[in-house]
């Protein structure tokens, strides 16, 4: 069976934004926080796949969000690596109220990536042999995102700075959430809510790129946006997010 | 006497910066997090002051790093809030280690803002008394940062963007700090460490506004930079950070 881990964590100001609601980065930080201390407790840390030369790399996040944790909230947060190949790790995230109660659930697909090569490395038995995670040869295709269209896209460019790089010297994945909704203007961020969503990242920024956001809006059944990162003609991250007005708190 | 609060905090990775070591904007955050615990405790927090109509902005930072924590490390924040007059009221933080050696020490000066106004307000004596800080009627003069020639500054400019503006509807402080390290260039950010600095907030930068940051760098005695950071022709924000070169790890 595999090994879930679960640990509390108090949702602090700092990651919250203006309405005092945890941002979707800050989320992703988290959940990433968690996984890691999963590994750490299996032998399994940073220090250990380091050694080998690799790093993990998120490639996925699919994500339903009943509702966004407030400030100072407690939530407990749960993970499972449940299934792997030879090039990816599928796993669980869970974050669950102080009822119990299901907030949000996120899929995630990670890969491990050669540091000096800057590609995907085949996942190594002894990396993933504590997680006790079922092996299948089936590689899944993940939920893609809608393809944006530039024409008629919003876009913002963004200049990758200092603080945006993280220990594996690329830009950290939860840079390019706010990228891909800072497209949006801020009418729109501040009345609506992100419900779900896919994000799919596709190659590495590096410092001193600088990195084009467009996005599309489209407001049928569901109220849809759809994102487009790329820096030097490549595309770094696609992603879609569909979103809820939001209600008058009452 | 005034009363002290102590909690201790785990370092954790997207605290940090590419080196794992926590930032100077996440440290702030954290410190007033620790703070923000300390009021709610007596029953003065968030809520309380804005039922007032007001809430605590920061207006000056002074702080002496022997060493940032890394990712991972577990330190021991202290905060006392220990003198106030009509305006302001003065907070120093230490940070410990698990040798219980103080590695970081932070003394700062809040005020209370007017959320209608947005201007500073008189500190009510039912929102100070719980802190059982001492009254002084004099007013400290803060060490100033240092003058910034414009003309020879290197400078670069930012936009305010969503993710950066706080439940108190301006830029947060700690974005500030970020805005005027990332004016210098990353072969200098990567190759020194701050040990200490002082960082004046003057006026409040509002969305959309576009913020320039210039810095000058002086190679003197000690290697010292100073930053100017304004919009719209005003001066928000004065830091000086005198630094260390990195030692190569052993």
């Amino acid at each position: 069976m595999a090994q879930s881990y679960k640990q509390k964590q108090v949702v602090r100001y700092y990651m919250c934004d203006r309405t005092n609601k945890l941002t979707l980065s800050m989320l992703v930080n988290v959940l990433l926080e968690i996984s890691g201390q999963q590994s750490a407790l299996l032998n399994r840390g940073e220090d250990f796949v380091r050694a080998m030369g690799l790093s993990w790399i998120i490639i996925h996040y699919d994500f339903e969000i009943n509702r966004m944790p407030k400030a100072e909230e407690t939530v407990e947060i749960e993970t499972i690596a449940t299934e792997y190949n030879k090039l990816f790790t599928y796993r669980d995230f869970y974050v669950r109220d102080k009822n119990n109660e299901v907030i949000i659930t996120v899929k995630t697909t990670f890969a491990l990536m050669d540091l000096e090569k800057r590609r995907m490395a085949r996942l190594p038995e002894i990396v993933i042999a504590p997680y006790q995670a079922e092996f299948s040869k089936r590689i899944r295709r993940n939920v893609k995102a809608m393809p944006v269209e530039k024409e008629s896209a919003s876009q913002k460019i963004f200049n990758v700075s200092y603080f945006d790089i993280d220990s594996n010297n690329h830009v950290n994945n939860s840079r390019y959430i706010n990228w891909a909704l800072e497209s949006l203007d801020e009418a729109f961020l501040s009345s609506h809510t992100i419900k779900k969503g896919v994000i799919s990242f596709e190659k590495e920024v590096k410092e001193n790129e600088i990195v084009t956001s467009y996005s599309n809006t489209y407001d049928d059944e569901e109220l849809i946006t759809a994102h487009h990162l790329s820096a030097n003609g490549m595309t770094n991250c696609t992603a879609t997010f569909v979103w809820d007005r939001n209600k008058k708190e009452g």
